[in-house]
């Protein structure tokens, strides 16, 4: 993989994927830059800039295969291969995520639920039993767990956090509304509603 | 307010907002775009241009004023007023949203929860009383409510959202993993946490 693309660029490939999808499953073989870009609200020529990271994906004048290209674009970003997830907190929005039917298909594989409420430990919630905090470290360890998701108040997030980097968790998605310290070979993603109602709140004119 | 600003950099104005609030709750005063941009991984010519596009918000080599900026940003977001916000599904998910505590503070204030299973309807949940959706025309129009949120099954976010259009509502989250059509003056935005987790995958090697 080539070296220091921008995160910004990295952050706009499953949108790509995502486009792509679309239009594979409506039964379209070939886009272009310019048809991408208008699905998206992207320029064509940021989509361009932003594949020439890659390589070489489609030529002047015929377009991109969109087959080929979402191919690659899930090679790139490594979703062409399954993820075991485990999900920490199960609260409402815990067993929401739990429940939540998109991860399966699109290859994150939910593996374990943790909660720290010991008259929940023990339960089932879905397909899952509930792990006390306390098994974290194993269930990471032993099923080599990579990504978690984090869905408990803000005043405990940072302490999962700490407990999950420790077991060897690298990819965090927070739902709690609160920034996380983490090392650097941690990557974090926030889930915060609140953008998105402020991005639309701008056109309420 | 200027017209034409690209819609990706309104989507960044969110951001520039919570990366400010922030650094005014750490006590600082002033900052930089060069600073501002290691925040949030955004280039420091990036961020000026943004910016450039609603006026002169700093003078050169002074660096902005974050309390100043801050209220500037809020103002063109119009996110410097309250919003009536209401909920359309009461499942886990739903049910999140309803008792999330991060919407008050920054101006949403959800004012109905909605839902089609006659058992539900009438309950109270948290703070609100469920109500069926026939009455969703009624509410959005006696409280001139904009604003929607969308946590029912894919299958039924494309009625939902008919309705809500049909009764005013111009703004809506979606949470339910589908593409919704609506007309132009329509705006929607979708949480799709598999977005976030594919991002993070790349880093994953």
């Amino acid at each position: 993989m080539p070296r220091d693309v921008p995160d910004i660029v990295i952050g706009r490939l499953p949108l790509y994927l995502r486009a792509l999808k679309r239009m594979e499953q409506d039964g379209i073989e070939i886009t272009s830059s310019h048809e991408l870009g208008r699905h998206l609200g992207i320029s064509s020529a940021q989509i361009r800039k932003d594949l020439s990271h890659f390589g070489e994906f489609g030529k002047q004048g015929t377009g991109y295969n969109i087959s080929y290209l979402r191919e690659q674009i899930a090679r790139i970003l490594q979703v062409d291969r399954g993820w075991k997830v485990i999900v920490v907190g199960t609260g409402n929005l815990g067993r929401a995520l739990a429940q939540y039917r998109g991860f399966q298909p699109r290859g994150y594989h939910i593996t374990a639920l943790f909660d720290n409420d010991p008259e929940i430990v023990g339960q089932r919630i879905g397909d899952f039993e509930v792990f006390p905090p306390e098994k974290i470290a194993d269930v990471v360890r032993g099923e080599d767990i990579k990504i978690a998701m984090i869905a408990v108040p803000a005043s405990e997030a940072q302490g999962v956090t700490d407990q999950l980097v420790e077991a060897g968790v690298c990819a965090i998605l927070n739902y709690a509304p609160i920034n996380l310290a983490v090392p650097e070979h941690v990557h974090v993603q926030y889930i915060d509603p609140v953008i998105h109602l402020q991005h639309m709140t701008y056109y309420l004119r």
